[in-house]
Protein backbone atom coordinates (compact mmCIF):
# COMPACT_ATOMS: atom_id res chain seq x y z
CA UNK A 1 0.00 0.00 0.00
CA UNK A 2 1.10 3.53 -0.63
CA UNK A 3 1.53 6.13 2.13
CA UNK A 4 -0.28 9.05 2.28
CA UNK A 5 2.91 11.15 1.11
CA UNK A 6 3.36 9.28 -2.23
CA UNK A 7 -0.09 10.63 -3.51
CA UNK A 8 0.44 12.98 -6.51
CA UNK A 9 0.15 16.68 -5.85
CA UNK A 10 -2.75 17.88 -8.04
CA UNK A 11 -2.79 21.77 -8.30
CA UNK A 12 -5.13 24.32 -10.58
CA UNK A 13 -2.47 26.95 -11.71
CA UNK A 14 -4.94 28.26 -14.14
CA UNK A 15 -8.87 28.10 -14.93
CA UNK A 16 -8.32 25.05 -17.49
CA UNK A 17 -5.32 23.91 -16.12
CA UNK A 18 -4.09 20.69 -13.65
CA UNK A 19 -0.62 20.37 -12.93
CA UNK A 20 0.29 16.84 -10.97
CA UNK A 21 3.52 16.41 -9.55
CA UNK A 22 4.78 12.81 -7.92
CA UNK A 23 7.73 11.76 -7.73
CA UNK A 24 9.63 7.80 -8.28
CA UNK A 25 12.36 6.33 -6.85
CA UNK A 26 14.12 5.58 -10.01
CA UNK A 27 16.44 7.10 -12.46
CA UNK A 28 15.06 9.24 -15.53
CA UNK A 29 15.93 7.29 -18.21
CA UNK A 30 13.94 3.93 -16.20
CA UNK A 31 10.68 6.26 -15.61
CA UNK A 32 11.00 7.38 -19.62
CA UNK A 33 11.13 3.96 -20.65
CA UNK A 34 8.14 2.80 -18.67
CA UNK A 35 5.89 5.93 -19.89
CA UNK A 36 6.57 5.30 -23.37
CA UNK A 37 7.43 1.34 -24.31
CA UNK A 38 4.58 -0.58 -25.92
CA UNK A 39 5.73 -3.83 -23.71
CA UNK A 40 5.69 -1.92 -20.32
CA UNK A 41 3.06 0.46 -20.25
CA UNK A 42 0.04 -2.57 -19.89
CA UNK A 43 1.93 -3.14 -16.73
CA UNK A 44 0.84 -0.17 -14.84
CA UNK A 45 -1.32 2.52 -16.79
CA UNK A 46 -4.86 2.64 -15.46
CA UNK A 47 -7.19 1.25 -12.55
CA UNK A 48 -6.16 -1.52 -10.04
CA UNK A 49 -7.72 -4.86 -11.59
CA UNK A 50 -8.22 -3.34 -15.03
CA UNK A 51 -6.23 -4.45 -18.63
CA UNK A 52 -4.58 -2.24 -20.71
CA UNK A 53 -4.00 -3.12 -24.27
CA UNK A 54 -1.71 -0.87 -26.69
CA UNK A 55 -4.05 -0.38 -29.75
CA UNK A 56 -2.11 2.13 -31.31
CA UNK A 57 1.82 3.58 -30.22
CA UNK A 58 3.34 5.89 -32.74
CA UNK A 59 6.20 7.69 -30.63
CA UNK A 60 6.84 10.30 -32.89
CA UNK A 61 5.50 13.72 -33.50
CA UNK A 62 2.15 13.41 -35.89
CA UNK A 63 1.97 9.97 -34.51
CA UNK A 64 -1.46 8.10 -32.93
CA UNK A 65 -2.00 6.58 -29.78
CA UNK A 66 -4.51 4.61 -28.36
CA UNK A 67 -4.76 2.84 -25.16
CA UNK A 68 -8.26 0.50 -24.46
CA UNK A 69 -8.57 -0.20 -20.33
CA UNK A 70 -10.64 -3.49 -20.09
CA UNK A 71 -12.28 -3.06 -16.57
CA UNK A 72 -12.68 -5.64 -14.26
CA UNK A 73 -16.64 -5.99 -14.73
CA UNK A 74 -15.65 -5.94 -18.77
CA UNK A 75 -16.75 -3.31 -19.92
CA UNK A 76 -13.78 -1.01 -21.73
CA UNK A 77 -12.85 2.71 -21.78
CA UNK A 78 -10.89 3.44 -24.89
CA UNK A 79 -8.09 6.73 -24.92
CA UNK A 80 -6.36 8.40 -27.75
CA UNK A 81 -4.30 11.30 -28.87
CA UNK A 82 -1.59 12.56 -30.89
CA UNK A 83 2.10 12.88 -30.28
CA UNK A 84 3.15 16.42 -30.22
CA UNK A 85 6.35 16.46 -29.05
CA UNK A 86 8.95 13.42 -28.10
CA UNK A 87 12.17 14.66 -26.30
CA UNK A 88 13.51 11.59 -24.36
CA UNK A 89 14.37 11.29 -21.34
CA UNK A 90 12.98 14.95 -21.18
CA UNK A 91 9.54 15.78 -22.38
CA UNK A 92 6.80 14.25 -23.73
CA UNK A 93 3.50 16.42 -25.05
CA UNK A 94 0.50 14.48 -26.53
CA UNK A 95 -3.38 15.18 -26.74
CA UNK A 96 -5.62 12.98 -24.52
CA UNK A 97 -9.35 12.25 -25.42
CA UNK A 98 -11.46 9.80 -23.60
CA UNK A 99 -13.60 8.28 -26.17
CA UNK A 100 -16.63 8.37 -24.11
CA UNK A 101 -16.12 11.90 -24.52
CA UNK A 102 -15.38 12.43 -28.17
CA UNK A 103 -14.15 16.29 -28.80
CA UNK A 104 -13.28 16.93 -25.85
CA UNK A 105 -9.29 17.19 -26.50
CA UNK A 106 -7.35 17.84 -23.45
CA UNK A 107 -3.02 18.58 -24.36
CA UNK A 108 -1.09 16.65 -21.59
CA UNK A 109 2.68 17.94 -21.30
CA UNK A 110 4.99 15.64 -18.95
CA UNK A 111 8.48 16.73 -17.95
CA UNK A 112 10.84 14.00 -16.25
CA UNK A 113 12.68 15.98 -14.13
CA UNK A 114 16.42 13.94 -13.01
CA UNK A 115 16.48 13.99 -9.76
CA UNK A 116 19.59 11.75 -9.76
CA UNK A 117 18.14 8.50 -8.13
CA UNK A 118 14.78 9.70 -8.30
CA UNK A 119 12.53 11.38 -10.82
CA UNK A 120 9.67 13.83 -10.58
CA UNK A 121 7.21 13.18 -13.16
CA UNK A 122 5.24 16.63 -14.24
CA UNK A 123 1.90 16.61 -15.95
CA UNK A 124 1.01 19.77 -16.97
CA UNK A 125 -2.81 19.44 -18.30
CA UNK A 126 -4.42 22.35 -21.04
CA UNK A 127 -8.07 21.82 -21.57
CA UNK A 128 -10.08 24.26 -23.72
CA UNK A 129 -12.32 25.12 -21.50
CA UNK A 130 -12.72 25.26 -17.22
CA UNK A 131 -15.52 23.38 -17.86
CA UNK A 132 -13.84 20.22 -19.55
CA UNK A 133 -10.47 20.90 -17.07
CA UNK A 134 -13.84 20.34 -13.89
CA UNK A 135 -15.36 17.74 -15.85
CA UNK A 136 -12.08 15.74 -15.85
CA UNK A 137 -11.36 16.00 -12.05
CA UNK A 138 -15.30 14.96 -11.08
CA UNK A 139 -14.97 12.15 -13.11
CA UNK A 140 -12.11 10.54 -11.03
CA UNK A 141 -8.70 11.98 -12.32
CA UNK A 142 -7.05 11.42 -8.78
CA UNK A 143 -7.78 7.76 -8.32
CA UNK A 144 -7.08 6.75 -11.36
CA UNK A 145 -3.90 8.65 -11.43
CA UNK A 146 -2.74 7.44 -8.36
CA UNK A 147 -3.72 3.54 -8.79
CA UNK A 148 -1.73 4.41 -11.92
CA UNK A 149 1.21 5.83 -10.28
CA UNK A 150 0.91 2.96 -7.19
CA UNK A 151 1.29 0.30 -9.54
CA UNK A 152 4.17 2.18 -11.92
CA UNK A 153 6.57 2.40 -8.74
CA UNK A 154 5.87 -1.73 -8.03
CA UNK A 155 6.98 -1.88 -11.77
CA UNK A 156 10.09 0.24 -11.38
CA UNK A 157 11.19 -1.64 -7.82
CA UNK A 158 10.51 -4.82 -10.19
CA UNK A 159 13.18 -3.36 -13.28
CA UNK A 160 15.68 -2.40 -10.74
CA UNK A 161 15.59 -5.75 -9.12
CA UNK B 1 -16.19 39.75 -57.36
CA UNK B 2 -16.95 40.65 -54.08
CA UNK B 3 -16.92 43.97 -52.98
CA UNK B 4 -14.96 44.94 -50.19
CA UNK B 5 -18.08 45.33 -47.70
CA UNK B 6 -18.65 41.73 -48.09
CA UNK B 7 -15.68 40.30 -46.62
CA UNK B 8 -15.59 38.54 -43.50
CA UNK B 9 -14.72 40.57 -40.29
CA UNK B 10 -11.34 38.87 -38.28
CA UNK B 11 -10.92 40.01 -35.01
CA UNK B 12 -9.15 38.23 -32.13
CA UNK B 13 -11.00 38.95 -28.89
CA UNK B 14 -8.65 36.56 -26.38
CA UNK B 15 -5.07 35.07 -26.84
CA UNK B 16 -6.31 31.92 -28.18
CA UNK B 17 -9.50 33.25 -29.98
CA UNK B 18 -10.41 34.24 -33.71
CA UNK B 19 -14.13 35.42 -33.99
CA UNK B 20 -14.93 35.93 -38.16
CA UNK B 21 -18.38 37.47 -39.06
CA UNK B 22 -20.23 37.78 -41.96
CA UNK B 23 -23.41 38.65 -43.35
CA UNK B 24 -25.54 36.62 -45.68
CA UNK B 25 -28.65 37.61 -48.00
CA UNK B 26 -30.39 34.53 -46.85
CA UNK B 27 -32.80 33.91 -44.29
CA UNK B 28 -31.42 31.10 -41.33
CA UNK B 29 -32.55 28.15 -42.41
CA UNK B 30 -30.90 28.26 -45.64
CA UNK B 31 -27.78 29.09 -44.43
CA UNK B 32 -27.80 26.35 -41.72
CA UNK B 33 -28.90 23.62 -44.58
CA UNK B 34 -25.84 25.00 -46.41
CA UNK B 35 -23.70 24.23 -43.84
CA UNK B 36 -24.92 21.52 -42.84
CA UNK B 37 -26.31 19.30 -45.64
CA UNK B 38 -23.78 16.65 -47.52
CA UNK B 39 -24.89 17.77 -50.80
CA UNK B 40 -24.76 21.42 -50.11
CA UNK B 41 -21.38 21.20 -48.56
CA UNK B 42 -19.24 20.22 -51.06
CA UNK B 43 -21.08 23.19 -53.50
CA UNK B 44 -19.09 25.90 -51.11
CA UNK B 45 -16.55 24.82 -48.50
CA UNK B 46 -13.18 25.24 -49.26
CA UNK B 47 -10.75 26.99 -51.87
CA UNK B 48 -11.61 28.19 -55.55
CA UNK B 49 -10.98 25.68 -57.67
CA UNK B 50 -10.75 22.82 -55.34
CA UNK B 51 -12.93 20.05 -54.87
CA UNK B 52 -14.58 18.92 -51.47
CA UNK B 53 -15.48 15.41 -50.86
CA UNK B 54 -17.68 14.41 -47.84
CA UNK B 55 -15.42 11.45 -46.58
CA UNK B 56 -18.01 11.58 -43.20
CA UNK B 57 -20.64 13.78 -41.74
CA UNK B 58 -22.55 12.38 -38.63
CA UNK B 59 -24.11 15.64 -37.44
CA UNK B 60 -25.10 14.94 -33.59
CA UNK B 61 -23.14 15.69 -30.50
CA UNK B 62 -20.45 12.80 -30.39
CA UNK B 63 -20.94 12.46 -34.07
CA UNK B 64 -17.46 12.60 -36.54
CA UNK B 65 -16.57 14.81 -39.66
CA UNK B 66 -14.18 14.93 -42.21
CA UNK B 67 -13.94 16.71 -45.35
CA UNK B 68 -11.14 16.16 -47.90
CA UNK B 69 -9.75 18.74 -50.22
CA UNK B 70 -8.32 18.27 -53.82
CA UNK B 71 -7.11 21.20 -54.93
CA UNK B 72 -6.17 22.25 -58.67
CA UNK B 73 -2.99 21.12 -58.71
CA UNK B 74 -4.04 17.10 -57.60
CA UNK B 75 -2.80 17.15 -54.25
CA UNK B 76 -5.51 16.59 -50.95
CA UNK B 77 -5.83 18.06 -47.55
CA UNK B 78 -7.83 16.57 -45.28
CA UNK B 79 -9.77 18.25 -42.29
CA UNK B 80 -12.21 16.36 -39.63
CA UNK B 81 -13.66 16.70 -36.18
CA UNK B 82 -16.05 15.45 -33.68
CA UNK B 83 -19.49 17.50 -33.44
CA UNK B 84 -20.05 19.09 -29.71
CA UNK B 85 -23.21 20.55 -29.97
CA UNK B 86 -25.57 20.27 -32.95
CA UNK B 87 -28.87 23.04 -32.12
CA UNK B 88 -30.69 24.00 -35.47
CA UNK B 89 -31.15 26.59 -36.85
CA UNK B 90 -29.36 28.45 -34.19
CA UNK B 91 -25.88 26.94 -32.98
CA UNK B 92 -23.28 24.20 -34.05
CA UNK B 93 -19.89 23.60 -32.29
CA UNK B 94 -17.45 21.01 -33.15
CA UNK B 95 -13.54 20.54 -33.17
CA UNK B 96 -11.45 21.00 -36.12
CA UNK B 97 -8.22 19.40 -36.86
CA UNK B 98 -6.21 20.14 -40.40
CA UNK B 99 -4.68 16.26 -40.71
CA UNK B 100 -1.43 17.88 -42.09
CA UNK B 101 -0.83 19.78 -38.33
CA UNK B 102 -2.30 16.31 -36.30
CA UNK B 103 -2.64 17.12 -32.70
CA UNK B 104 -3.54 20.82 -32.88
CA UNK B 105 -7.33 20.41 -32.50
CA UNK B 106 -9.56 23.92 -32.09
CA UNK B 107 -13.04 24.36 -31.05
CA UNK B 108 -15.57 26.22 -33.97
CA UNK B 109 -18.84 27.47 -32.37
CA UNK B 110 -20.69 28.89 -35.15
CA UNK B 111 -24.02 31.35 -34.52
CA UNK B 112 -26.57 31.53 -36.64
CA UNK B 113 -27.99 35.20 -36.07
CA UNK B 114 -31.54 35.52 -37.63
CA UNK B 115 -31.96 39.29 -39.54
CA UNK B 116 -35.00 38.29 -40.88
CA UNK B 117 -34.00 38.37 -45.18
CA UNK B 118 -30.58 37.99 -43.85
CA UNK B 119 -28.10 35.92 -41.20
CA UNK B 120 -25.10 36.61 -39.73
CA UNK B 121 -22.73 33.93 -39.43
CA UNK B 122 -20.30 34.19 -36.19
CA UNK B 123 -17.58 32.08 -36.10
CA UNK B 124 -15.52 31.51 -32.90
CA UNK B 125 -12.76 29.43 -32.94
CA UNK B 126 -10.78 28.32 -29.34
CA UNK B 127 -7.42 27.03 -29.37
CA UNK B 128 -5.37 25.49 -26.69
CA UNK B 129 -2.68 28.30 -27.56
CA UNK B 130 -1.71 31.71 -28.88
CA UNK B 131 0.57 29.95 -31.10
CA UNK B 132 -1.32 27.54 -32.51
CA UNK B 133 -4.08 30.50 -33.54
CA UNK B 134 -1.28 32.04 -34.77
CA UNK B 135 -0.18 29.25 -36.85
CA UNK B 136 -4.22 28.72 -38.49
CA UNK B 137 -4.13 32.95 -39.75
CA UNK B 138 -0.61 32.77 -40.96
CA UNK B 139 -1.57 29.68 -42.81
CA UNK B 140 -4.15 31.74 -44.66
CA UNK B 141 -7.34 31.38 -42.92
CA UNK B 142 -8.97 34.36 -44.09
CA UNK B 143 -8.39 33.75 -47.87
CA UNK B 144 -9.70 30.31 -47.49
CA UNK B 145 -12.91 31.59 -45.14
CA UNK B 146 -13.31 34.50 -48.21
CA UNK B 147 -13.27 32.08 -50.76
CA UNK B 148 -15.43 29.91 -49.58
CA UNK B 149 -17.84 32.22 -48.51
CA UNK B 150 -18.12 34.16 -51.68
CA UNK B 151 -19.01 30.78 -53.31
CA UNK B 152 -21.52 30.52 -50.29
CA UNK B 153 -23.18 33.55 -51.62
CA UNK B 154 -23.63 32.02 -54.95
CA UNK B 155 -25.31 28.85 -53.49
CA UNK B 156 -27.36 30.84 -51.62
CA UNK B 157 -28.25 32.49 -54.10
CA UNK B 158 -29.20 30.18 -56.75
CA UNK B 159 -30.59 28.57 -53.61
CA UNK B 160 -32.98 31.30 -53.29
CA UNK B 161 -34.21 31.34 -57.58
Amino acid sequence: MASEQTKAVLSTPGEREILTERVFDAPRDRVWAAYTDRELIPRWWGLRGSETRIDQLELRPGGAWRFVQRNSDGSEAAFRGIYREVSPIERLAYTFEYEGQPGHVLIDTVEFEDLGEQTKLLVHSLFHTTEERDWMIEAGMERGLNEGYEQLDELLEELAG
